[in-house]
């Protein structure tokens, strides 16, 4: 019966027809963790319905799996009582990213219906930084100590793992709380029942500290393959854990903040159809101001050309040309440097490494442009006769050559700014594809007019 | 002992002593799967000596945690029969993605070191399309039957668990190997051991086919939180499974390929700093040679309005200016609707309300930017006279006009064009930022050259 929609309809069906311990007895075989995603799906009509009559195992998780608007909705229909208890029942890591995505009054009155000790807990939890280590950990681990059987540990498992985050790892910890080691469950049940749990120690475990951050808990993760990872306090007090599957949302959440920082807007912190008009216009219109006046230094550099245009108003004709492939080159440099030092292929010592290559990939890519811009230029001149007046040839070559020299400045550009925002302690995302855009194409112009103004004196200039 | 860099510099230590009795002490106690990420670390050289010292489920388990090129150079400095032993031990996925990086002739060679068994598994692997949920799964998992009691399970996992990649997903076949159910090893645990493996079932599990892509295995394990999804064949036979740890270098390798191609490239399918120079040109100047010939539309339009333009050259003062904020908010759009179409935030039926978003917001941003345009041009003309003529108030006027113009525009094409592109089949993060800029610089001139004729004529024009 691994069909969801059949599962789904089923469920809706009851519940149409007031069935509810029809419902109560169909949802009662399954595991919460294998109903709940599918439930989350469920219309709001419906959710508030079941919530009423489950089993609150069942409500709980449901409620982890749903997006924060649902989240909202559910809890307005909700008694204050049925609330209070799916609050407190909350594991603390999911409730902390519920808590966090509410105003701050309604996050407080959520927070005075917790019992004081879910209270304490909720309170610090979201004491640490927004995208630390601290905000995501949750406080349900299976911890044994070293002193213990292997057959102890077991038991304990048994009685206790349940309604615990992953009891993939258990953590062993002394008598004060501190971390010993962190072994996989795998461990415990590949060894003879009497063997005590200090004979399984190697020893080797990594760990966390509630305010480092998420991506830091990411990097690890991904070094070393685990299912868990401890977080400890200053005294290596055992005071969490996180879990990988919090990890697939945050790699999301980086890649989504590094991608529209790369398009030329402040990241969003929110989803595009959610995000109220306001909230996104402003951070668009923060970036496209700063673009905005910068390529305004255009309009200045070409006033200081403005005889020069006149002169040779066919120079007018390529600059968008000219100017726009310069920035193309430098957004696909930016683009890869980025990345690539997001993902640590290269550090910043490895400079002179990029530049060599830059220099080589965009010097080629300025003739392939510029012998394609040479070859327009004289193919037109042929069919079309005077389109681009006598001395057509010397067009054709300050456009090819100031091509060439435009396109290896974006690439050069392009790649070595991110490494200076970076070395400046800046995040490397925010030189985005607009930005050196704009920057090659101020200093863009002034190669091409300065080209221009080599092969032309004399004849048109 | 957990700091790594002491355990990394005292193998260093024993190895430079060359006292391998002592190594082989040392490294014994160690689970394999917490020292390979160490050991992964070193010098090539220092590796040699391990990989001789080394038991084998270390070497395998190293193996697996360096990256293809230390893979590669490892490889060659084994004898022929240390490789063929080593690749013999490989988990499949493993072997496959290792396989995979290699030339075709280096690929057949390798193959033909495997025993007939391991070759058959190795080929069926690699038979699937590259990115395709075959090519990452492993072989290596856990099955048990229905009639089997929880001890029964427990003492086969106890003796066949080991080398499995994971065991914290059990899964169910029936006698035909068809998969009956996947259960958390936790609901094991924490059953009495009499009881028969059928009564822990919940009849709902999840299931790939080697043939799905490995996004829509990302998909399942972000909404299910699972740590591994089995595999089946076409009669729901059992071929495989898929873990969790894979997920995250997939959840990477998609976001690179997007984020490159937002920045107008080609996936580079490679790290930036590895690539073949040649194949990095290759995939950028395709790109760039294709916008390069879009962007050459502007020269034919300009060409167009010659007359306008020598009638007041003031105009092209501000060409791209206007033009590439056109670019800009068009980029902005598309990263934003790109990012939100990938995340699953909304659907092609939804593009009306989008369209309605990007109306407003356009629309905002526009007149933001024109009212600063219309600002810049009135005080440079208050205070350096003469600068754009005495008309400059018309000027001010079809500059600021053009920018509402084209913002909204470009907001409007940014944000419909990855819709349509996606409507059509193909990836809609082709639409790159730059091909956006270049599709708004055409038609923002047609908008300029308009809104000028309109405001100019009968005075400048």
């Amino acid at each position: 019966m691994p069909d969801q929609a059949n599962v789904k309809s089923e469920i809706i069906a009851l519940i149409d027809r007031k069935d509810l311990a029809a419902l109560k007895k169909y949802l009662e075989p399954w595991a919460p963790s294998d109903l709940a995603p599918i439930i989350a799906d469920l219309p709001i009509g419906e959710l508030a319905v079941l919530f009423r009559v489950c089993p609150r195992d069942l409500v709980v998780m449901t409620f982890t799996y749903m997006p924060p608007e649902g989240q909202k909705k559910v809890l307005k229909l909700l008694t204050q009582d049925q609330a209070a208890a799916l609050l407190n029942a909350l594991p603390p890591d999911d409730r902390t990213a519920f808590l966090n995505e509410q105003p701050l009054d309604v996050a407080m009155q959520l927070l005075s219906m917790l019992t004081p000790d879910e209270r304490q807990v909720a309170q610090s939890l979201l004491a640490y930084p927004e995208h630390s280590v601290g905000r995501m950990m949750t406080l349900d681990y299976v911890a044994v100590h070293p002193e213990w059987s292997v057959r102890q540990a077991l038991d304990y498992i048994r009685e206790h793992g349940y309604d615990r985050e992953t009891i993939n790892v258990i953590f062993v910890v002394d008598d004060l709380g501190h971390l010993v080691d962190d072994i996989r469950v795998r461990r415990f049940l590949i060894s003879p029942l009497d063997r005590p749990v200090r004979e399984l120690l190697d020893g080797n475990y990594t760990m966390l500290s509630p305010a480092d951050d998420r991506e830091k808990a990411l990097e690890l993760f991904k070094k070393f393959d685990r299912v868990a990872l401890p977080v400890v306090d200053d005294n290596r007090k055992l005071i969490g854990i996180v879990t990988v599957d919090d990890m697939l949302d945050v790699a999301e959440e980086e890649a989504t903040e590094d991608i529209q920082k790369l398009g030329g807007t402040e990241a969003l912190d929110e989803p595009y159809t959610t995000i109220s008009l306001a909230r996104m216009i402003k951070k668009r219109a923060s970036w496209l101001v700063i673009l905005f006046l910068g390529e305004m230094l255009t309009a200045t550099a070409l006033k200081y050309y403005e005889s020069e245009l006149e002169k040779a108003i066919v120079l007018s004709l390529f600059l968008p040309l000219v100017v726009s492939s310069g920035g193309n080159a430098g957004s696909q440099a930016a683009t890869l440097v980025i990345r690539a030092l997001a993902l640590g292929e290269f550090r910043l010592r490895d400079w002179w490494r990029v530049m060599r290559r830059e220099l080589v990939a965009g010097f080629s890519l300025g003739v392939i442009l510029g012998v394609i811009g040479f070859l327009r230029i004289s193919i037109w001149s042929f069919v079309f006769p005077g389109t681009y007046g006598d001395h057509w040839i010397l067009v054709a070559a300050t456009v090819s050559t100031a091509l060439v020299g435009i396109v290896l400045w974006g690439s050069l550009m392009g790649s070595m700014l991110p490494l200076i925002i970076k070395r400046a302690g800046f995040d490397p995302a925010t030189s985005s594809a607009p930005f050196i855009a704009t920057l090659v194409d101020v200093t863009g112009l002034i190669i091409y007019f300065t080209v221009a103004f080599m092969i032309m004196r004399g004849t048109m200039l």
